[in-house]
């Protein structure tokens, strides 16, 4: 399938994902650039027993979370780097937010690799946005240790539905030359007029009872009480894992 | 190519790349998933002039910033979105750390579904680890407003060179069945022997005088001081964009 054909996949054939093949998926993807060759990530493939019950419970129970073959938790990681140190004599410092964010980015290319080259051989996906929501839930439910932080997950398994493709802006609007060109107001009413003519979007808009889309947003999806709630949470989960923000320190 | 064979690539022949192509890669990439399919990103395509000179300086002069076609900068972008909520009587509550995590989630999974698509079609990349050093100076030199900042730098050209491969971890050593299973010291010593025996990295222990690869890494590569200065950096960065950290909420 091409890239430019993908779509999410939420509902799935009864039938799991070889191991063997997880492994090869990750051998291929780790070919992704990696910050100073440390891959700082490691992915976490749970399907069932009590690990997956606490786990689609931090995704709010889902039908994807709940229904999938199999979840696949990417997380930042410098556990594995910083137990390799601590066998060396060498003094790892990387119990803070700057190399949090290296991690972070590690960890989301090899992601992105490994979601393209599954789909690639035939596996949907869909990612499961609530990972910023619960992460203190996804750390117990994964036992994940000091130093490991769960940053993307995504469902999978081989594809049982073949829905529509969802819109997107229009290339141009996400590419700036030189430098970032603002957006005027007509700028914007041009890059939005498409998604906002949508039947789905008209529907969305009658049936939350709002003047327009960006409403369901900031009123219903992602409002700015919700936001600061997992900012909150997120903060705490960092903590607790080690990676202290500066602004605690200063 | 396949993505099993890519490398990253430093030297580049004397060739830009057409706008038209930029443009069929990002139209093609934002396939990839995105959070409330917000697309939460922008890329800023810099080549020449006084903004390609500042963006050199601020990723230390190296060659590749210096001599390649194009460098790409993505940026988690709240800005865009916002502004359609600001001309919609819709109050954006995005100037979070949440948000800015979502945000980088979105930008991080284009970058690589881009990054994989430019080399299908036979560009090379090097990504600039110097994005988390000098944010401030990216900002400036882009000219990014608030809500808008920089992820991940990659120089990108047709390629004229073609190196060894890098070595990588065992792919078994990043995955963990059903929960996160954490090393003995004995797996981490299976984990990174083929690395520490490689010729470039006894070479790199000599060269440095350490007694180990892990001390290069802490000693000289990836040091505790810098890493918090690095931090220290990413903060006030992030405050200045607006994305505030909650710890300086409470």
């Amino acid at each position: 399938m091409e890239f430019a054909d993908r779509r999410s996949i939420r509902r799935y054939a009864e039938r799991g994902i070889p191991r063997e093949l997880m492994e090869a998926l990750a051998a291929e993807a780790s070919r992704a650039a990696t910050m100073g060759n440390m891959q700082l990530y490691s992915l976490v493939v749970t399907t069932d027993g009590p690990e997956r019950e606490a786990l689609a419970a931090a995704h709010h129970h889902q039908p994807m979370a709940e229904e999938a073959p199999a979840i696949l938790t990417f997380c930042a990681d410098y556990n594995r780097f910083s137990l390799w140190c601590g066998l060396r004599q060498a003094d790892p410092g990387y119990d803070n937010f700057a190399s949090f964010a290296n991690a972070v980015t590690d960890t989301l290319l090899f992601a992105q690799a490994f979601i393209t080259l599954a789909e690639e051989r035939g596996l949907g996906t869909c990612i499961l946005g609530t990972t910023v929501y619960n992460p203190d839930m996804i750390i117990d439910a994964l036992h994940l240790p000091r130093l490991v932080f769960p940053v993307l997950t995504a469902a999978m398994g081989w594809p049982g539905e073949f829905p529509e493709q969802t819109d997107r802006l229009p290339a141009a609007a996400v590419i700036h030359n030189g430098t970032y060109g603002n957006y005027a107001p007509e700028d914007i009413e041009r890059i939005y007029a498409y998604k906002e003519s949508l039947p789905e979007s008209r529907h969305f808009v009658e049936i939350n009872g709002t003047d327009n889309l960006a409403q369901v947003f900031t009123r219903f999806r992602f409002t700015r009480d919700e936001c600061m709630e997992m900012s909150l949470r997120l903060e705490k989960a960092l903590e607790r894992q080690g990676f202290s923000l500066p602004g605690r320190k200063v």
